[in-house]
């Protein structure tokens, strides 16, 4: 089986987002083995992986990335679309556009302290729209 | 169903190369609902998405990326392929050797301006060898 | 056909570690072509392809990367779980948590220098979950 679900999460504002319940939600019943794959249809944006308790754990991906792939390097070229589009652009092939995660025994079979982010790397980045496939079988 | 191909591609200088046309081609007809799966078989090469219009965009991944994996590094000791090799190492695990983009309506699933990039790290990587995996149903 | 199968990796020291034999080891007679899903259940963690020969990729990976995401980066919050602990957490969304391999005719897709890594970032890491899902058809 496959079934897939399209998703607009609502404006963020520039960081890292819990949003394992939205895309859970969205992907609907799971089979009892199997796969989830998803999907963000931008390229100033990402998905990833990471922990999903402690919000400092969210804050410093905020401020260390924005270190790493700095809005001041000298070298950009491609700035007409605003100081934070090219590091948008960067992060998000860092980053990556997609996760995928096993179905086990009709679960995601995310580790305890694993949880989804939205990792929004525009101010304004407006609404993102996510596609969710899940592919198995029962 | 399941359908794979596969493609090599011509050598590319270093840089970062849109090649959703040829994959696409590659990957022929696509089914009503599933996955592409696309995979480079490269320890220094790697496949991203990132925006798909202005070159500027290209040219500052790779003005950027050579500065954070710079050839300079005093720390490195695998050398002997050369200056650009254990940077291309690094950068290919950094950005990664797969993508997988959801089918929708037999159409990708791509946002407007996602396109897929050939990352290609060394002087002279030489032809490149990709295998394109599609999965779904009708 | 879908395949599940659960592997717990002993306690390995920080480092890049090769383990493309344990996960096919793991994950079993093939099928005729598809794909296999390699996922670490972890966020301090990772999974990635590159170099399975020379041993000295491996340790420069360790150096660049404890350099590019280094514990004395001074505007960390998240630090009562080690210096080490938030440096693993960005190493672990940069690197990724799951690898994809096409599977050709009944064998793993990987190219001649390709090997899995385990990617630990703490220096008392533990044991490490992995889910490995065998995707494909005969």
């Amino acid at each position: 089986m496959i079934r897939q679900a399209a998703l607009t999460l609502p404006s963020f504002p520039r960081g890292y987002h819990l949003i394992t319940r939205q895309i859970l939600d969205a992907a609907g019943a799971l089979p009892e083995k199997g796969l989830i794959h998803v999907f963000i249809r931008h390229t100033s944006a990402g998905l990833t992986l990471n922990e999903n308790a402690d919000p400092s754990v969210r804050r410093d991906f905020e401020t260390f990335m924005n270190d790493m792939v700095s809005e001041d390097y000298p070298r950009f070229i491609h700035t007409y679309e605003g100081a934070d589009d090219m590091p948008a652009h960067l992060k998000s092939s860092i980053i990556g556009s997609s996760v995928t995660i096993p179905v086990v025994n009709h679960r995601p079979g995310l580790g305890t302290w694993q949880g989804i982010y939205l990792c929004e790397f525009r101010r304004h980045g407006g609404p993102r729209s996510i596609v969710i496939t899940v592919t198995g079988e029962d």
